[in-house]
């Protein structure tokens, strides 16, 4: 059974005395991991939801802050390609928000950059449903944080530029003008697990240095935490190594140079380490 | 007296057990301007620190959170250029952490991206100071959101850079290349205040449409927070109005027509609204 079906009577059987009025809800950010690290409205309105619906990547120290009585969906996005399908969720939100809930709508990092909160937050207009956007850390800038590099910095970089490493060819719309991106000074790449070694030779095809400096940050913020330090050439002739279905950020600049230096939360795998590495990892 | 140098007195008055043992020193981003958009983890060390070193940038409210016995030092960034310079901030937060205390450093938004924490970062690593990074959520990101504007936006928005529209040459390294800037999908601009309707003549020179939506955050997430919606040709002929000092955003591409549909914490000012505004404005 889909849970878009299965909510009338889950609903109805909770919450008999809540009929007419309309709902709310609110587009949260949960960070990029640590429980910690989602904002202290974001932990508020978990706090006091009449439902939360999440995804996989949100981890289970910060669904145990969601109290017993709350309704919980999951509606996990497993790695690439939705295990609900996108329209399915808005229709829950839309149909949670009808019956007179308070609805949470928790994404991994922040709900506005590669998280589809876009797409929720027009379902739910279309519907004349209330929400609002509750920001989180995103992934992005938290990933690099935990490896201990500044995206930006004095003398070093300028300029960021966020991409998706997962292409959805279906989606429509401006596919990566990677030329362009590989000209800014630092490239961070969400959901490059798979797919940070072409991206590599596209970065390297745009006039990048084979020697620029390129990390890859696995599970960032979690104990589990590991940061991969390599360069551009050896990405793209090597790869990095196995992410086996890891949250994978690639960032690729001169800043990557300073996490050897200011990595301060796990120690990151260095050059020959990580050749090592990559040769007795299954390929 | 500088901050810096009145600290042994104010540090050995107040806490005259501490010494011998180093503190410990964490870079938190305390996020856009609402005091309820810091982490949890922000939040904890504010309360429990022994001293707060914070910028101008960071409210009030937030501030109001900080115990009264904690030792608090404002280091305020007054616009453009340092009330305090950077390597003052660097030796205070080095005295204090030697002194035994554990401090936070709380910079407006997140301290890696355009917040100059990497030389903060740098500067404790070398003096030997155990420290940690507490990401924050971005103006960058919070900004658009509260706006209604996602960053990226399927079928619309793949790719997105971050940058400053405030330069300093004296900083040398790479300046910003506008082209490429151009070329990516969502363009979101830090300290834009002053340098909108130049930046907007660059994008146009790089090859944008003319009628490419931008906008203008004022204030993201305060009360105050304004939200000027216009088209790239309009900002470089006209400019987007005064903005006196407040923080100030520009967003520019095809996910900022969605403002008008998905604004939910402000009214927009649309089209002839803004140049009207604009008109009557001081120049």
């Amino acid at each position: 059974m889909k849970p878009a079906d299965m909510l009338p009577v889950a609903i109805g059987s909770r919450r008999p005395g809540v009929t007419g009025a309309v709902g709310r809800v609110w587009l949260v950010g949960a960070g990029p991991g640590d429980p910690e690290l989602i904002t202290v409205k974001g932990r508020r309105l978990l706090a006091t939801a009449d439902a939360v619906v999440h995804d996989r990547l949100v981890g289970a120290a910060l669904l145990d802050l969601v109290p017993s009585g709350t309704l919980r969906i999951d509606v996990g996005k497993a790695g690439h390609g939705d295990a609900v399908p996108q329209r399915e969720t808005n229709a829950l939100l839309v149909r949670l928000a009808r019956a007179g809930l308070s609805v949470v709508r928790l994404k991994g990092g922040d709900p506005f950059i590669f998280g589809r909160g876009g797409e929720e937050a027009i379902a739910l207009r279309a519907a004349g449903i209330p929400f609002e956007i509750v920001p989180g850390v995103s992934a992005g800038l938290a990933g690099p944080a935990y490896a201990g590099i500044p995206v930006t910095h004095r003398g070093l970089a300028r300029s960021v530029a966020f991409v998706t490493g997962h292409e959805d060819p279906a989606a429509g719309g401006p596919s990566i003008d990677w030329a362009a991106v590989g000209h800014l000074d630092t490239v961070v790449v969400f959901m490059a697990g798979r797919t940070a070694p072409e991206i590599a030779a596209r970065l390297l095809a745009a006039g990048r240095a084979p020697e620029t400096a390129a990390a890859l940050v696995l599970d960032a913020s979690l104990a589990s935490q590991e940061v991969r330090l390599t360069d551009l050439a050896t990405l793209a002739e090597r790869g990095a190594g196995e992410t086996a279905g890891r949250p994978a950020l690639l960032v690729v600049g001169a800043v990557v140079a300073l996490a050897g230096e200011l990595g301060w939360f796990s120690e990151p795998l260095v050059g020959e380490t990580v050749r090592a590495g990559v040769e007795a990892a299954p390929r």
